[in-house]
């Protein structure tokens, strides 16, 4: 590990400060990240960061994030502590001595609900209950809105409801008619809740995942960290091979955000491999220690239906989902309908007791553009909206996985489908990649789709990082996923019209306008960026206040005319004016040095 | 300089070489680029490479490209050879000594038309004459139509009216009607010809530009070889200051592509970077040294008119163009109508005689997302339209730029009202970006736009490099913004439905799926970065025929468990058989040693 790396990343992005909002009537503290802008108003934006950016708190990730939930869930009085599952050898995948992670040193005892109560989010709503969680999302939804609202709003929203301002009785009602999600298992006491649905800003998700060399528990940590710090709204952890059980406790320990997993990558390490060898009762259990543990999502692949199989024979690139292969094996070699889709009563059974949303796995998704749309991915997307129907009689929390690899005039087909059999929960796509041909770039190709189908209605997109296809991201490629992915989901929330979201537009436009740099690399997604590309060309700090840049020098500066022209009009009203002025003085050509010379 | 950088990058790129197609009707080779694959048919690409790829031509920038266009202006009989314009101080912005960049070794004296005769494609297409230059086009655009047309078409192109193949003949309907045009200056002999239209595939250009250092010869021209290697259609040589003609000289004797240039930038280099001293008579000068070098389009903002200006006086970004501000600033000055509005007929007249194509500035373009769309946008816009009637009634070539800073939501609005304005004269946008919060990423955020408009019908993009806003592209940077814009026209051709575009997805992802990893990098728009990321991870040379990669490695590969999927179905018509099959073997887990470990 290079050591100019530190283990856990802290400390504020720059000109950064955090900031709380306090509940009204919750005792909730909700965190913004305020930027300082040296030309103007501080802007407050959205931040999925955690403590990790709040100089103010000390981490130490052998204690892991302070117990924000607690009390709420004690409040509601609805769950009891109990012993909890022994952990087995087998749940991280034998590992021992020195390739054993330790576990988690201060393990709490896990909650369940008592009896058959429903915990969820989605059963608070539908009773009428604005949980302390529900606030909390409301306050962070409304960042900038008061301001913005002043303007006439803007946008094309394809039959969204985005309200004005996001009330906590909004929240709830979205969450009560299964429009939105809130992810939060009640054994994630960390959490600092989030929605997701498709009246509230387009969020990201970031994959991550051990590495196959043994990782130590700051490496598993600090991808989830990093991945935040720039912007990932919730985490994936991916994780297979040995130590997952243990990994996964360091890493929601330390989560603020919603942690996801696919149970079935563990459940398949628990058979050795073997994908004809899962059983229901290894699934279940192993469902039940991820619940214990506060996984806050699960990918289930339960659409993956007998029948469907034999529709992928002829694709280009078949299954390309890894759940979705395994699960068709295993239907295939059985000659049955999978346990997941003939058990999804039982899972439903589990997600209700600790709160943990579905994330309906797409496991026919089209791996390349030659099968976008085809008969094997719409099949399974309506057997998902089936699914739906089914956790929500349970009370469950639910939201949509979605494609692949899609052309451009094929994503609306996708979205509008989704809407329509899936009865409006949330779409959480991958992409979708709107080309195939430029592996080393698929950040690129998908952020064009991402951005398009979050217009569309997407709620949250899957991130894809440069690697995509070639290999496992680094550090430097999960930032730059990240950062697409922001852009793209602010591009989506700008087009739909979200009341505030322009806010930050404006505020580095206008920075730019007015040469002031420092504002301008601060109020971008990435200020450490824009700033070295900057400093490669002008990098002293005189030039931090030049009235131009190196893109057209002090000659030539369209910006700076601009000025003069603002200047002059400001100043006069009549044309016949303004030009005399202009006649007197004003000289485009400024004799400074060039830099370079 | 690097050493370990060649001057002039040649050499074919991985597993490809050059092919020439011969023509029908006229004595032409038009280039293709043929990719080796080793899993099936080789596939041929659309090459805008020139010869620098084709290992048979020696390069010598000293020399020139060869002659390729000698035979077909003669054979029109309507040119001649004539002096030309001397050559002063003022046009290498008073360079001399070690200063000055040597001139083109070389000279050719110049041909114009003989007499008031119109020498453009416009003109011969309208009097019914196929020329070599159509029948060039016509062949590179139908690259693998014949093969791709076995299957039925797809796509959705807004009104477009894409051939099933592109003839000659519709090449030469398309450029009298003022749909297409094929940037070729009479003067640009070495020129490989290309369309730029709404029903072609859609093209990119890229900015390339002199350093404030002084540059060698080299370097300029290996900026241009560089761009073109990745994919460029067209380059634009945005120099300013010093050098200016010498320079342009050694970039078109060496172009097998279109050259544009924005000739105001040198006429204000003449009058010593004072607006207000620009004339009429300087600007008409620059014209014809630049006509006669050879520059096959002219950017010119004659649509800035006086009574727009005001209307930008409000705006967040004010005007980004440089030439849209040196325009405005020299109108309120005099307080007069511009002398490129005024003498618009000249400008036609000039054009006619070289052949040079008119790329109408969008001086008034938003830099902002709260300035898209505003009025002084669309009026310009209106304005274009009027200058597009004039320049065709001379037989102008004409293409139309536009923004600029866009939300998706205003992107089709953009298209929309360019083709009801301009008549469908060809668009040629910058972008556009979908947001301002990004600076670093400003080729995904205008990537996103880019893909967008010109699936509605933009004809070429103009490239975004990472530093937009902030610096300087270097040479990564160049490349970067060409592949991403490559990939942005390629989404969009796959959208808009052009037959054949599917061709190299698909052979891509068929190399994917059947674990050929050298022609899955072969096949990619950048194989040496998408090799390089691939062996990032898995290094040796075993691991490019592994039935697996660093992603989900060998226990969870889903292509693997796909290719046992279809092998049973290929093999069984019922899936009870199939089930049987598979209970028999085909184990999931192939106990390979990881390679990490």
């Amino acid at each position: 590990m290079n050591a100019s790396i530190p283990a856990i990343t802290t400390g504020p992005l720059p000109a950064s400060s955090k900031i709380h909002v306090r509940g009204v009537h919750h005792d909730i503290a909700v965190p913004l990240r305020q930027i300082a802008v040296s030309g103007g108003c501080p802007l407050n934006v959205y931040d999925s960061s955690g403590p990790y950016t709040d100089p103010a708190v000390s981490i130490d990730i052998a204690k892991g994030l302070s117990d924000n939930r607690g009390n709420w869930l004690r409040d509601r009085g609805d769950v009891e502590e109990y012993e909890g599952r022994t952990i087995t050898a087998a749940d991280n995948g034998f590992a021992q001595g020195d390739r054993l992670t330790p576990s988690f040193p201060q393990q709490r005892r896990p909650l369940r609900a008592v009896g058959n109560r429903a915990v969820t989010q989605m059963a608070y709503a539908r009773a009428g209950v604005i949980t302390p969680e529900m606030e909390f999302v409301a306050i962070r939804e409304n960042i900038g809105r008061a301001e913005a609202l002043k303007e006439a709003r803007d946008g094309e929203d394809f039959g969204a409801s985005i309200p004005d301002f996001v009330t906590p009785e909004f929240v709830r009602q979205e969450i009560a008619s299964g429009r939105a999600i809130i992810p939060a298992n009640i054994n994630h006491r960390e959490l600092e809740p989030m929605i997701i649905g498709r009246n509230f800003l387009v969020k990201i998700n970031a994959n991550i995942g051990n590495s196959a060399v043994t990782s130590s528990m700051e490496e598993e940590v600090e991808k989830m960290v990093w991945s935040i710090r720039w912007g990932a709204d919730t985490v994936m952890d991916l994780s297979t091979g040995r130590n997952i059980h243990n990994i996964r406790d360091w890493i929601i320990r330390n989560a603020p955000v919603p942690i996801g997993t696919v149970p079935l990558y563990q459940a398949l390490e628990k058979v050795g491999g073997i994908a004809e060898d899962l059983t229901w009762e290894i699934f279940r259990d192993t469902l039940i220690e991820q619940a214990e543990q506060g996984v806050d999502y699960f990918t289930i692949h339960a659409g993956v239906r007998l029948h469907m199989i034999p529709l992928t024979a002829r694709r280009v690139t078949g299954i390309v989902s890894r759940g979705g292969s395994i699960m068709a094996k295993w239907c295939l070699h059985h000659h049955c309908e999978s346990f997941l889709y003939e058990h999804f009563d039982e899972i439903c059974d589990i997600c209700r007791r600790y709160d943990v949303s579905f994330s309906l796995g797409d496991g026919l998704r089209p791996g390349s553009i030659a099968d976008a749309n085809d008969a094997a991915q719409f099949a399974e997307l309506e057997t998902l909206g089936e699914l739906t129907k089914i956790a929500w009689a349970k009370d469950c929390q639910v939201m949509i996985e979605g494609p692949g690899h899609v052309p451009m005039h094929k994503i609306k087909a996708n979205m509008d489908k989704q809407l329509e059999h899936c009865h409006e929960a949330p779409f959480y796509t991958l992409g979708p990649l709107t080309t195939d041909i430029a592996p080393g770039y698929d950040h690129i190709t998908s952020a064009i789709g991402a951005a398009m189908i979050g217009w569309f209605g997407t709620a949250m997109l899957c991130y894809v990082t440069p690697k995509e296809h070639l290999g496992l991201p680094d550090r430097n490629d999960v930032k730059t996923g990240v950062i697409t992915y922001k852009l793209a989901a602010h591009a989506a929330d700008l087009a739909k019209g979200h009341p505030g979201a322009q806010m930050r537009d404006d505020a580095l436009s206008r920075a730019r306008f007015e040469f002031r740099w420092e504002d301008q690399f601060n109020l971008g997604l990435d200020p450490d960026t824009a700033r070295a590309m900057h400093d490669e060309t002008l990098p002293k700090e005189a030039h931090k206040v030049s009235h131009f840049c190196s893109m057209c020098g002090p000659k030539f500066c369209s910006m700076k005319i601009s000025h003069d022209i603002r200047a002059e009009a400001e100043k006069q009203a009549g044309m016949e004016e303004m030009a005399g002025k202009f006649r007197e003085g004003g000289e485009l050509y400024v004799p400074v040095t060039e830099p370079a010379e």
